[in-house]
């Protein structure tokens, strides 16, 4: 199942994607007076009973009524207004770390920080170039955990049984100002720069999230070309340390680290500039594109 | 002004505070079927609207009628679930920057990091030791700053309006976290710590934020002694710099950074442990009080 936040008539809905379509299951819920959640926020944190909801709408003679064209349909962010800031892990990757400084940049223990939910935007929106403020914007491909469940001090074991789906977020940073500010949140919180999307696809279609092949392509060149097996702390890990006395929360969303290929750790180093276009292929999840615009 | 958001029979309402006694200012408008914000955070995104709201309501003869003893209601935080991470302003009074290093540790830009909304609690509600988690648990007394109208690159000149009101936080870290993951945000964020109130003051009664003396007790001692005349980044510098390509929204809140006299700074350091008490006051504001429990 792939779910998405769409917009039809100025108006967001909850889709099902399939073969190119999108199911507006918002739609369908209204026309069975089904009580139904407004956001796919609101929806995550149901849990299974959003799911059994979804699974007798669906099976509705009127669904081919409520069914759209993907390419036709402006997508937003999945969670277009996340309830907090995106949890984000720094240097997750060996060759990322090393590209970013040196071997010392590896690190020992997990590394978070975060992104301000004003800086989410969805698949094909475009992405400020902020040029007055930063001359070294620069993109990074992640995969992105949404949480589904809510827990404290989860067990590596079970960490798994809290995770709803993933989808792909574009973790783009000024370069100049994470490192003058040094801790890292003003540097990756300017609007517009966390592009998520394009769907969250549920934990159910993912076998093994910690062996997806992941590309990030610059104006169609690769840049990034990386897998998550090669994640130092991997996703259980990641869950059971930011639980550890910090309550997780259904609908949180953590971006998972990038691998080698940004544009800091190019010799000489490349930044991005207005027209240029940023796509990230996640393996089983999807595309997330998205241009720099002036 | 001074708002709370308390609890009555279980369910919260937005109090004003006058001469040891709170108002129920949601019961208030209940009773007169005025439609009214449901917290204190949607409250202040009305702006003006809601202070209009109001001021009609406190002038009902049904006053005395939803007014209680101060000291017999329970306090929530003002905003007991902020819509993102509480922004946090690291190193900014120069005295604390070097008991925690040296002068090489005073900051040439503002360094901004987040605490989890999930760490915020009230005036007298304890903050858990988590004693399996970190042994150097430490307080930070922090003036704090709600805006009360949505901007991005505001000026300077500007920014005292954008301001809604002050609030005192405890920025309690837990130091061997705050170091060993480097970036701050897991060290500053375990459940609890993040105590908040006990109120808002409105704007319009502090008459000089960046004159205000901020002293911190533990169990009775004074450990810090200072005063937000001795910000490096004044309360404007903040909300310009903060807002540089980066919306800040009416609700968001901004501690302004601790002065100094932390725990971690003591020769030797001496950390909080169950039954401490710790009190923050802060001149025109009030006193925050919690308890380290078990």
């Amino acid at each position: 199942m792939k779910w998405v936040t769409a917009v039809k008539n100025n108006k967001c809905f909850i889709g099902l994607v399939r073969d190119e379509k999108i199911i507006n299951v918002s739609e369908l819920a209204e026309n069975s007076e089904m009580e139904f959640p407004s956001t796919l926020l609101e929806a995550i944190t149901l849990g299974d009973e959003f799911l059994e909801k979804v699974g007798s709408l669906i099976h509705s003679n009127l669904v081919p009524n409520h069914t759209y064209e993907l390419n036709k349909i402006q997508l937003k962010a999945p969670i277009p207004r996340p309830g907090k800031n995106v949890f984000c892990i720094g240097k997750n990757y060996r060759d990322h770390a090393i590209e970013m400084g040196s071997e010392a940049d590896i690190p020992e223990d997990i590394m978070v920080f975060s992104k301000a939910p004003t800086s989410v935007i969805g698949h094909d929106e475009g992405i400020p170039s902020h040029s007055s403020i930063t001359n070294q914007l620069d993109y990074e491909g992640e995969l992105a955990i949404i949480m589904g469940k809510t827990g404290t001090s989860i067990k590596k074991e079970e960490a798994m049984d809290y995770v709803f789906g993933f989808t792909i977020i574009n973790d783009i940073t000024a370069r100049d100002l994470q490192q003058k500010h040094k801790q890292f949140l003003l540097g990756k919180s300017l609007n517009g720069t966390c592009p998520m999307g394009p769907w969250i696809v549920h934990h159910s279609d993912v076998s093994n999230p910690n062996n997806l092949s992941i590309v990030t392509k610059v104006n169609g060149e690769i840049r990034q070309n990386g897998n998550t097996s090669d994640l130092i702390f991997d996703i259980p890990t990641m869950i059971t340390e930011l639980s550890k006395g910090m309550t997780l929360e259904a609908g949180d969303i953590i971006a998972t680290g990038t691998p080698a290929g940004v544009g800091k750790g190019m010799k000489p180093p490349v930044f991005l500039k207005p027209g240029d276009s940023i796509e990230i292929s996640i393996e089983g999840i999807g595309t997330l594109r998205n241009e720099i615009v002036e």
